[in-house]
């Protein structure tokens, strides 16, 4: 079956997340739906990281295997013109060999954790965003942020539902930034637990509202126990940005 | 009746537009129905500008007269809590006097309009922006949109359903410019003609398209005939940015 690189856009609020499941409609299944309708067989997708429902995807990369041979741009407006009931949007697709893989060549993943700071809720933002009504510290969360960066056992900071072999992973990179009314979280990993990010934010806010010191996030991270964490952020303000390649395609 | 000065962003999507319509739930009667829950007595609201539905804001000043007098920020919070189930916020209260008004003290309204200038239609920024598919020269737009700056007769950019009592207005600014895969239109005016940023925007972007040369939108100007104006942009686009008031409230 011919295979196409793709990069795909969505809002997670009304999916049960990325990966098909049994009780909602997923962004794999809507994709693979309309695959279906495109080339009037079968296809298969497969995304380089999964999110879960309400988590959203300024481009997630995935693959997807149809049945018929089509020019790129078809595929592209095809998988669009019959995912238009959804809130979800192929931005690019380039025809790739068989043997690529949008989640096993993946090397590196960037996520965007979005807080937004204010007394008033969301309206324009409404699901974009978490919304924190009371004043952060944010150069002290970036101090307890730093405790996380590197090597380690991040059991404290992974969903039970967690399915890693391991919970040993190495954060290349986090940062606290202040952008207008909001506080934007930037990571990345070659791969993340299940609710890691969502889980050092959660954390990391408790110190911005001076509740932990920036110290407690190392003690909470070399407790190695699930209970040391704190309360996991929201999924509304959750993005996956993009996903990294060593191949030239 | 104790009057306050509040400032409102709103998702336009949902509403029949600012001003209550017998046809739908415009934001005023939802600030309205907030107000008098909250006051357990008659409000009324008034805005800077009215705007269609679909039309977006990003703070909207008006002003709102309720039953009893309340802490300033009882009143935000209290708006905002019975506004709820709509995607309207207010951002700001403060304690006025009566003799100021929303709409008959501002100096000057700015506005402005989003075009995604890409491929895909949007999903994160679905009914936030105009999506247009095609390549489009920026420079020519903007030397198009010079020809709209001054005091002009602007009867080719107005609505037919237009109220205003003259189609002279003075346009103290309009740019256009590239951010990211976006073109912003921003443009400010003592006041505006309805439909008058959107017919400009629609009008503007036949320039852009490489149909219309940049003197052709002086030929329009020019004509003061509705039928010389290009095709309206849509209202998921525009959005009402801020009102400017010469006095310290």
């Amino acid at each position: 079956m011919p295979r196409y690189r793709i990069e795909v856009e969505y809002d997670g609020t009304p999916f049960c997340g990325w990966q098909r499941q049994s009780n909602g409609y997923s962004v794999q299944e809507a994709l693979e739906d309309a695959g279906a309708a495109l080339s009037q067989g079968p296809a298969m997708a497969m995304g380089a990281g999964r999110t879960d429902s309400g988590v959203h995807a300024i481009a997630m990369t995935a693959h997807i295997d149809i049945e018929k041979d089509m020019p790129a741009d078809t595929v592209r407006d095809g998988l669009n013109f019959y995912m238009r009931a959804h809130p979800a949007t192929v931005l690019t697709a380039e025809p790739v060999s068989d043997d690529w893989h949008a989640r096993f060549c993946c090397t590196q993943r960037h996520y965007l954790y979005r807080v937004l700071r204010r007394r008033a809720r969301p309206a324009l933002l409404a699901n974009r965003v978490w919304q924190v009504a009371s004043p952060l510290d944010v150069e002290a969360m970036a101090q307890g942020a730093a405790h996380l960066v590197g090597k380690h056992d991040f059991t404290t900071f992974r969903s039970a539902n967690c399915q890693s072999a391991s919970p040993v992973k190495t954060l290349n990179e986090i940062s606290v930034t202040t952008e207008g009314e909001e506080i934007h979280f930037r990571l990345s990993a070659r791969s993340f637990l299940h609710n890691q990010v969502r889980s050092f934010v959660g954390t990391l806010i408790q110190v911005g509202l001076g509740k932990w010191t920036p110290d407690n996030v190392k003690t909470a991270l070399e407790a190695a126990d699930r209970t040391a964490c704190g309360p996991v952020a929201p999924a509304s303000g959750l993005y996956f940005v993009k996903a990294d390649y060593d191949e030239p395609i």
